[in-house]
């Protein structure tokens, strides 16, 4: 199993780093030995929404033989959900199995079509302009559409990130990557969308 | 204000993040228009424990300057608490008013001797490791010394982050970036030592 973050300029750091944390520790931990992933970007160099130079694994090189996409959110979304070359970069993420998005990195999954007649939700300020990209905006922590999964907003990823580590690999997985992580706060009742 | 925030080789990357977005959000938020920062490492280009490149800020540069010094963690401090190149570079923080690790920086600030006579905690796999560079080890979330801040493990630099923003900013503009942040998980009575 394949995981692309996707990074680029003006992301939020926090938003792939959440998320980033616990799904790698699946393989450093030992949960699933043979996972493997890549830093994806369409830029030699990313730089995040505070002045941090993050550097990609892959470069430009087509998302399709992905299992799993997780598309991070910052102010940078506005410009690029906007930029042709970069959403038909992002279109070649099409075949991946399961397409996750933390903050308003669902603007971009909906640029790139993948949240049509889905349910989806994002961070709280950008409610409106998810809208016209999917069914329904729902105000839950995490929306689970099966092969699409959206979350809140920035630190929303660590959750969604410990969800889908149970969803991949179990209820005692997550635990001990929760553990480690020394994150001690599980999902609330109704907080993912039923 | 100006805060260097430490990265190095084999550090783990969110204990970096989940400190420096509350901390930077005071500036782009609007409640300290004046902080800076730099992201501060002793080589050109750092790697985090799981294949991620960071590109700093400030390289080999003195850390005297800074008002605030951030140390994370990760697996990078086993080798770099004895590197005499790297502790003596670490040192150079002295004059920092304030000092704050998150999860096994703390052994890096311990190893600098910043930890002498200090209470402070670390991550729970840490606790023995730490034991020789400071007066008592706590098992408390966050033991603020006041001049040395030190945090459990890795996503207890959120908590850091926030809990140094009141101290910085007020009661108001943690709930502010704390909402923002879409981090809804206040300290718990008994997680900041006494």
């Amino acid at each position: 199993m394949k995981i692309a973050f996707v990074i680029f300029n003006g992301l939020t750091t926090l938003d792939f780093v959440g998320i980033y944390d616990p799904l790698t520790r699946l393989k450093t931990m030992g949960f699933m030995p043979d996972l493997e992933w890549d830093i994806c970007a369409h830029t030699e160099i990313v730089k995040d929404d505070r002045g941090l130079g993050l550097v990609p694994t892959a470069i430009q090189q087509p998302l399709r033989s992905y299992d799993i996409l997780v598309m991070p959110g910052g102010f940078g979304t506005r410009a690029l959900m906007r930029d042709q070359n970069f959403v038909d970069w992002i279109r070649t993420a099409e075949p991946c199995k399961l397409k996750v998005s933390v903050c308003t990195g669902a603007l971009l999954l909906g640029a790139a079509g993948f949240l049509s007649n889905k349910r989806a939700t994002t961070h709280r300020g950008a409610f409106q302009e998810l809208k016209p990209f999917c069914r329904t905006v729902l105000e839950h922590r995490i929306v689970d559409e099966e092969n699409i999964v959206t979350a809140g907003g920035v630190a929303a990823g660590i959750d969604a990130g410990l969800y889908l580590v149970e969803r991949l690999a179990g209820a005692e997985a997550r635990l001990k990557i929760a553990k480690q992580m020394d994150y001690p706060h599980p999902l609330r009742a109704g907080e993912v969308a039923p």
